[in-house]
């Protein structure tokens, strides 16, 4: 196919999200669920397909070069399709946000103003690998009344087309309005670029997967675009740190799961507390297997030998592995400034007994999650008690940090009069 | 210059904002007050060389191609100093929002979450003719702790200057953080394309200005655009409609002040009501000397002969003139799916005394404003009690309608543990 009959099957499918953007505008919190729910039944049902077209995938697998890790996230079980089947019956259960007032006042002139939240229309996703995005994705997104366009990876083509049938299919029956959720038939570029020229149709794209994908997506798209981009986290031990508590953060920060966005990356510590912290954070890192690239300061102090020396590089790395960057410090201002200077914006933690210290931090690291005597990894929807997320944004506008049902809403006014005029 | 030195400077100026932003958090609310009085009063002693500085502008007009109206918005006087040092003395009045608690909650495992407004950071804003725009924007941004760099267009570059230069050198004495209002020197368009590709140093452009200017800024921002597009209004007179309501509310939309973006461009007459309703609103809009677009229906009906078959460009024109569109629809479904459509999702009325019709037409309209029984004039930040706008968003993603301090801010996650791990 020409790159033009390509745009022009995606401006139709946008054209049919739109209708369908506004035929979901009408249906009821109880409605969706039942429809949430008949989605679940039918990915069950058909586990079978699914399973069918995974196999197909993977056996493309090794011609597309996939590594090893990228295989393990294509590669779709029973237990994973059950998984996908309770993620969407879950979403059932969450508060529908869409519909709420915001807020109502009333003018002197009598009238009366209400903010409303609304669904924000027709979503773009476009993600890599994982094909259970295709269900978290777009149920997420039809909860909260908006329209899907998926475009998936090459490298999972065949089981996103059985998930999406299994939703679209299965949702029907019990009332999905149709072209409420679209998956892209074609993997190449060329479908990504037109998707992001499409501005009418289009009110989001939100991208999913590596810096090259993000990066083309922020430079193509005319639309907002809200992103998911590196966690290169920090914990901060100041000198008024508990050491017991600062290690303790250090560790699970790092190794509880560390191919993790909210996973710690560079570890700063107070000069002050450096002589005795650093000792004992080297031996324990240093027994947990973990490479450590340390600043000269902490190169002198470690005691261990098998420190690298850290460069400019690696301030700026997120490993997602068992290596940790560590700089020492001098004082809480320098602290502040290498996060902000270095960090992806995403999550910081200060680790201190000092509430001022504690503070000042909180205002002035520019994150989206900034925390004080915890760990990192408690950067999560799920832990902010939001049930579901579609991702951690580490932009600004509209979605900072943690993005739930609520930030894929939008708003409107309603304003009701008697016959006022200017 | 080269294309790349300006590159450098525009970029050095991001380097220097973002610093500027950093400082801007540490400031109190008595404090930015303080400033933007001090601002208000150095525009007031400099109104000799504002008018100086305005006067070289207006000599070169003729030569740019500027026309009456735009050699009008260009223009300052007495008045309009006096205006633009009263506009700033009202943002020190208004509610800092920065800082505020939006949401607090706590979590089993003891964890004590604060969702916190903050400043976004560096905000670009891209304006043409206005010189007031200068002082507007910039002031509104620093009440909200934000850093901004503006880039006006050449026909205003000495009057902005000459503002710019009474607002930085007004504000330091009182504290004023360096570099937190700055004015590129550069009129070409490189120099903004420099800075929509500047995602590192600026988190928000506003681009204030004609459809070309926000058109070029669209596709060539990485970061978050906000958009202030045309309002292609319509007013919906339902069946169910009071006539006499229904005239005072199209008049008033129409001609209260037909230049501005909040005003009528497109009436929209329900079948039902067309053989009452026409005859009367025709001869009412014949007599105020309004340029009738109608269609075949409201022709028939109009009974006076000046009326000009509308063509489809008709309903997606924004005359901002003594010009009004105006077709018959067959039912509410119709007149909805016409504004959908055709509407810039601006600003849209229904008149009726019926509370359905009302209640569809404001969940199914997809603009920003959706009113029943009044004016369109009233989507406007003053009348919704905002105290100051910096525009009226046609987007959807987090701005819609009257922007005013509060969609300047963004937020983040503050986290308060005790040593908790995961």
């Amino acid at each position: 196919m020409t790159s033009e009959e390509i745009g022009q099957e995606v401006r139709q499918m946008g054209k049919q999200a739109r209708a369908a953007a506004h035929a979901l505008t009408k249906l009821s919190t109880e409605k969706k669920n039942a429809i949430l729910l008949a989605m679940a039944d039918a990915v069950m049902a058909r586990e079978a397909d699914i399973l069918a077209a995974n196999a197909k995938d993977l056996a493309a697998a090794d011609e597309l070069g996939l590594t090893a890790a990228m295989k393990d996230r294509l590669r779709l079980d029973h237990d994973r399709i059950a998984a996908m089947a309770r993620g969407i019956r879950d979403v059932a259960l969450l508060h529908d946000p869409t519909g709420e007032i915001i807020r109502e006042w009333s003018r002197p002139n009598g009238l009366e103003f209400v903010k409303k939240r609304t669904p924000i229309g027709v979503i773009g996703i476009i993600f890599e690998s994982r094909p259970n995005v295709t269900a978290d994705a777009a149920v997420l997104c039809f909860k909260t009344g908006n329209a899907t366009i998926l475009r998936g990876g090459k490298e999972a083509i065949f089981s996103n087309r059985a998930i999406a049938a299994a939703l679209q299919e299965g949702g029907a029956p019990a009332g999905l309005p149709d072209h409420s959720i679209q998956l892209i038939p074609f993997t190449d570029r060329e479908s990504v670029r037109h998707l992001c020229e499409m501005d009418t149709y289009l009110d989001l794209i939100i991208p999913r997967g590596g810096a090259s994908l993000i990066e083309a997506v922020v430079s193509m798209a005319r639309m907002p675009v809200i992103k998911h981009y590196d966690g290169i986290c920090h914990v901060f031990v100041d000198k008024d740190a508990d050491p017991d508590m600062a290690e303790a953060i250090t560790l699970n920060s790092k190794l509880q799961k560390p191919s993790v966005c909210n996973a710690l990356e560079t570890l700063l510590i107070h000069r002050d507390i450096a002589s005795t912290f650093i000792p004992r954070i080297a031996g324990v890192l240093s027994s947990k297997k973990v490479e450590m690239h340390g600043d000269e300061s902490f190169i002198q102090l470690a005691g261990v030998d098998e420190v690298i020396p850290a460069t400019e590089e690696d301030w700026k790395t997120e490993y997602l592995d068992y290596i940790l960057a560590i700089k020492v410090v001098d004082d809480l201002d320098a602290a502040i400034a290498h996060i902000n200077h270095y960090g992806s914006h995403h999550t910081d933690s200060i680790v201190t007994t000092n509430a001022d210290a504690a503070a000042r931090f909180q205002l002035e690291v520019d994150s989206a999650c900034v925390f004080w005597n915890c760990s990192t990894r408690f950067a999560d929807g799920a832990e902010f008690g939001f049930g579901a997320e579609i991702g951690i944004s580490t932009d600004k506008l509209h979605a900072r940090g943690p993005m739930a049902l609520e930030e894929l809403c939008s708003y409107k006014y309603l304003v009701n009069g008697s016959g006022q005029v200017k």
